[in-house]
């Protein structure tokens, strides 16, 4: 009996959990890691504070939390379109576009992970995930490397490079100053604009020996 | 009388501020942010840390400072260089090698810069700085445009691009990690190899039409 209390107990802590995070996670999506306060957070999961805080010791180890389910989340999708079939630079050019575009169309989140001021615990996620994905482009570029699609003097700094340069291009279209002004109408770069000057500037720099053959319209 | 005693205590204070961050910015270069506390600064510097927090609300805002301090200097630097003389693609070759060479010496400063986890009022001023960097960048590449050393679809996202890869590609080679391997003699890629692979990654990726006549060794 002992041990079936428990268990249920242990049950019953994850599902609050878990729809603490689903919520926390809602609240990043709308409004960054500003808008994720532990207050707030209570009020939305119906729970008083003091209960949050036996779930989590505080905003930056949640903030953390929902980092790096929401960053997971995208690596597994870049991942996916990088190992898929066909051409090394097709793949990566393919991989740039959704990433891109994931990011576009969830503005406010995508802005959040790579670049909105938050706790400490956010910023070593950031590092943590960075690595995840310069291991992703490691690999693709070995690739590349041995079917002589790519030439680079070194694949980690290469890589290296890829992840730096896809987060700022990034930053600046996403950032709130630049939702600001497509609301005002001022309409800078597009998607496509931004996607086809990221995708150009990377298949050069690796030394992309031909123009790349994508699907994408 | 009155306005000779507060012109002297405004003299001592900016006095004191001075060497507040003076001593905070050794700190930094010793051990990073994670070594600036507010204690420990009061004790180097011989004040309480009562007094401490009279100049500085608290260590956010002292970081944000050191590191704005830090980063301006970088900034003229890398500007001085990229305004020199010569073939446009020369000056972003010999700026990417200069800084570079500036972040290897002294890297455990350079690391706090780019990418240790810290207080959100110095991810406020990294963005403000990439924002800089970014800006020498767009005018050097509109330069380049204008000359048809480069050719770029969009310039203000190459810039940002650059910004990017030339941080993400000097976080590896500078961060702890790397320093112990190097301490215990596993030596990674040195300064050169970085410096290489960071050169050939930006000109190809600007479609710099000629191999950059360099002066380096």
């Amino acid at each position: 009996m002992a041990y079936r209390a428990s268990a249920t107990r242990i049950d019953r802590d994850l599902e609050l959990r878990g729809r603490i995070l689903a919520r926390a996670h809602a609240r990043v999506v709308e409004g960054g890691f500003a808008a994720l306060t532990m207050q707030a957070l209570a009020e939305d999961v119906g729970i008083a504070t003091g209960s949050l805080y036996r779930h989590f010791a505080g905003k930056g180890e949640l903030a953390a939390e929902v980092f790096a389910q929401a960053s997971q989340v995208e690596v597994d999708s870049l991942a996916d379109v990088l190992r898929g079939p066909g051409p090394v630079a097709s793949r990566l050019a393919a991989g740039l576009r959704q990433f891109a575009a994931r990011a576009w169309h969830s503005r406010q989140l995508a802005f959040a992970l790579i670049a909105e001021p938050v706790d400490p615990q956010v910023d070593e996620q950031r590092l943590r995930y960075r690595e995840a994905y310069a291991e992703l482009f490691c690999r693709l570029l070995e690739e590349g490397q041995a079917r002589g699609e790519f030439e680079v003097p070194s694949v980690p700094l290469a890589a290296a490079c890829l992840v730096g340069a896809i987060a700022e291009s990034l930053v600046g279209p996403l950032s709130p100053a630049a939702r600001a002004e497509r609301v005002s109408g001022l309409a800078p770069d597009g998607l496509q604009a931004v996607s086809d000057s990221l995708v150009t500037f990377c298949l050069r720099a690796l030394g992309a020996s031909q123009p790349v053959q994508e699907d994408q319209p």
